[in-house]
C-alpha cells in the first residue's frame, strides 16, 4: 500500500486524547507531519520524528485539521426560497408558505433532479472541507417522496436520517395523528432500507413529545437510531426526551432551562448547535459557552436547508461560533470535527490518529484561529477524503 | 477588438439609474446579456435583443454582478495577531501591543515580503469578486516604511491611500505634535508620488480634528484627495468634519448622532460602513438602515487588516449588511459595487453599462440575493477583470 507523508504542517489539530495535555483542545502539535497509508492515518508527530514514505507532499507551513464532520443537513430538496428569505430580512411576513414551498417542489421533482442538486450541495461542502455530512429526508412527507429522498441522499452518504416526521403536510393538516401512524407505519418501513438514523421536529406547530417519542421508538424497533430537533424556537421537551431515550444528539438547544443542561450533561447526549440557523432567522443564539462550562459535550453543524439556513459552510459556522457563542476557535473547531463525529457515533473520523480516515483539511492559514479570524474568507485549500485528495 | 457574448445569465445587476424605476436599486434585467468588446462593455441588455459577438459563453441561469469594488483595506503589513483575536474574542486584555506589533513587523519586513504578502491578499479578493481595491499604507508611520508600503500598494492598485496618521508611533509618543509635523512635512512629501489619497484615523487615541484637518489640509495642497477613519469606536467630531470639507467618503459612522446624519445627507459624502470590523471585535454595528432612510449614500468595504478585521470577502460583508445592520441584499449589494466606486470617485467601475470597464462576477447562484441567503458559502465562480477572466 503506497504512503504519503504530509510535511511543512505549522499546527497540526489531532483531537487525539493523548495530546491533549500538551496541544490543549485540539491536541495540537507543531512543526507536525502526517503518514497516510491507503485510505487511512498511518502516523502523527512532530516532523522531526517522521518515517519514511513512499511519496512527500510540502504544505508550506499551513494548518491542517481533520475533515469536518456535518452532522445535520437536509439537502434533498427542490425549489427556491430565496424571495422568503429576503422578506424575513426585511421583516416583512411572506405568506408563500415555507416549508410547504419545498415539499410541494420536491415532490414534483425527479429522482435525477432531487440527486443532481444534493450532488452539487455535497460538493460544495467538501470544497469547504466537509468530508462527511449527515442528510435528512423531509422534504417529501409521503410513503413514496421519503422513501426516494431517503435513497437519494443514501447515494452520497452513508449517514441518512428519515425526517418523516419533519412537519405535517398540507393532506394531513386535519388529522395529526393519522399522520404520525403514517410515519411510524408504512413510511417508516419504505424508508429503513436507506436510512442509518430516525429524527422528528419536536417543537410548537411541529410535533410534541408524545408524538415525537412515538416515532423515535418505532424508529428503534426497527434498527433506526435516534436523533432530535428541539428547543430550537422556545422552551420545550424535546431535550429532556431526548435525554432520557438516551439519543445520540439532539439539535439546536437554543432555547434551555437550568433542568436541561442537567439532563445534557448526565445523559451524555450530544448538544448540536446550528448557529447557522440564527444567523439566517435573526434569532438569538444558543449559550455554547454554558453549555461547556456545564461539561455538556457540544456539536456545531450547518442545518444546511433552503428555509431556515442555507449556508454549507463549516467555517463560517466556527467564526460565528467564536463571535456570538463565546466559543474560543480551538472549541469550534474541535465541535465539528470530532463534536461532528461523536453526534454521529462515528469512531473512524474526526480525530487525526493512526487507524482513522485519512480525512483532512489544509488551510491557507497557518493556525486554526484563522477559521474565526478570517471570517467568511474560503480558507480550504486543499481536501484529502479517505487519503485521496479531493 | 474581439467581442463577447456572455447570455444565460438569469439576473444582471446593472446598476443603471435608467433601469432603475423597472429593476429596482440594483437595476435588475432578467434572462439577460452581455457584451465584452476589448476591456470594455460594449452592450447589456434583455438576452432576446443580443446582437452577434465573435464568441459566446452559456452562464447556465446564473446571477451577474459588477466586480466588487473594495474602498478600504490596509493590506500592506507582516506579522501575525492571531493570538490577539483570539484572547479578544475571549474577553481577555492582551499586552501584546496591538497595532505597534503590525508596525514593528512591517518595518523589520523586506519590499519583496510585504509585496508579496499583499498581493496574496489581492488574489485572495479577486477570487471573491474584488475587482477594485484601495490599499492604505499606514503601519509604516516613518517616511521612509510609509513611502515604501505605499510603493508597495502602488504595485497592486492605483487606488493607495497615505495613512501616516493612523497612530502616533511609539518613538513620537511624548509629542504627538512633532509626529503631525512630520506626517505633514516630510512624510507626505515621499508618500505622495504614489499616493492618490490622504487619510487620517479621527479618533480618541489617535488623532483629534485639529491634526486630522491639518493632515487632510496638507495632503490636497500637494493634490491628495481626502477620506477619513471617524466615530468608529464612538462618537466624536469626524464625520461631520468630513462632511464640511467635502470628502468623498468617511468611513466607520458606527455612532452618529442625528447632526452627523444630517451633515452626511447634505454633503453627500459617502458613509462607508465596515461591518467585518464590529464582527470582529464585537461591537454593536453602524445603522444603515436609518442612513439610507435618511437620504445618505452608503458603501460597504472590508477594512482588511490584522487587527480589528481580517476578513477580504466583500460576500461576507453583504451577508452581515443584511442580517445586523437592515439592508436589503440590493442596497448591500449596491453598496459594494457602485456605492464603493463613488467612494473612490470612479466613474468607470461599479456598474454594468456601456462604456464601463468589463469588471463582472458571475455567482454559483441565480440571484444576488443568495449572497445574503447562503452567508459563508464561496458563491463565486467566475471574475472577469478589464474584460479578462481571472
Ligand atoms: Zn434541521
Ligand atoms: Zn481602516
Amino acid at each position: 500500500m503506497a504512503s504519503l507523508l504530509l510535511t511543512g504542517i505549522a499546527e497540526l489539530s489531532t483531537n487525539d486524547p493523548a495530546r491533549l495535555e500538551q496541544g490543549g483542545v485540539l491536541g495540537l502539535v507543531h512543526d507536525a507531519a502526517v503518514v497516510i497509508e491507503g485510505h487511512h492515518v498511518a502516523w502523527v508527530g512532530a516532523a522531526a520524528d517522521a518515517p519514511a514514505a513512499d511519496a512527500a507532499v510540502d504544505l508550506g507551513g499551513r494548518a491542517v485539521l481533520p475533515g469536518f464532520v456535518d452532522s445535520h443537513s437536509h439537502l434533498v430538496f427542490a425549489g427556491d426560497r430565496s424571495a422568503e428569505f429576503a422578506a424575513r430580512m426585511a421583516g416583512e411576513s411572506y405568506s408563500a408558505g415555507g416549508i410547504r414551498t419545498t415539499v410541494a417542489a420536491t415532490r414534483a421533482a425527479s429522482d435525477e433532479q432531487l440527486l443532481a442538486h444534493a450532488a452539487g450541495l455535497v460538493a460544495e461542502m467538501r470544497r469547504q472541507g466537509t468530508t462527511t455530512v449527515e442528510i435528512k429526508s423531509g422534504y417529501g412527507l409521503s410513503v413514496h417522496d421519503e422513501a426516494r429522498s431517503l435513497a437519494v441522499a443514501r447515494r452520497l452518504t452513508e449517514e441518512t436520517t428519515f425526517l418523516g416526521a419533519h412537519v405535517v403536510p398540507p393532506e394531513h393538516a386535519g388529522d395529526p395523528a393519522a399522520y404520525v401512524a403514517l410515519v411510524t407505519g408504512p413510511m417508516l418501513e419504505a424508508a429503513a432500507p436507506h436510512a442509518r438514523w430516525i429524527d422528528a421536529f419536536c417543537e410548537r406547530g411541529a410535533f410534541d413529545a408524545d408524538q415525537a417519542r412515538a416515532v423515535l421508538e418505532a424508529g428503534a424497533a426497527v434498527g433506526l437510531r435516534g436523533r432530535l430537533h428541539a428547543n430550537q424556537l422556545g422552551p420545550g421537551p424535546g431535550v429532556q426526551l431526548a435525554c432520557e431515550l438516551g439519543l445520540v444528539a439532539v439539535d439546536h438547544c437554543t432555547h434551555l432551562d437550568a433542568a436541561d443542561v442537567d439532563a445534557l450533561r448526565d445523559s451524555g447526549t450530544i448538544a448540536t448547535l446550528l448557529p447557522g440557523v440564527e444567523f439566517s432567522t435573526r434569532q438569538p443564539y444558543p449559550d455554547a459557552r454554558a453549555l461547556l462550562d456545564a461539561g455538556v459535550q457540544v456539536a456545531l453543524a450547518s442545518d444546511c436547508n433552503p428555509g431556515s439556513c442555507f449556508t454549507s459552510s463549516i467555517p463560517f459556522c466556527v467564526a460565528l461560533a467564536v463571535r456570538e457563542m463565546g466559543m474560543t476557535p480551538a472549541e469550534a473547531v474541535r465541535a465539528v470535527t470530532l463534536g461532528g463525529a461523536r453526534a454521529l457515533a462515528r469512531e473512524d473520523v474526526g480525530a487525526l490518529v493512526a487507524g482513522r480516515r485519512a480525512d483532512l483539511v489544509v488551510l491557507d492559514a497557518p493556525s486554526h484561529v484563522h477559521l474565526a479570524y478570517r471570517p467568511g474568507v474560503p480558507l480550504v485549500r486543499d481536501v484529502y477524503r479517505a487519503g485521496v485528495p479531493q
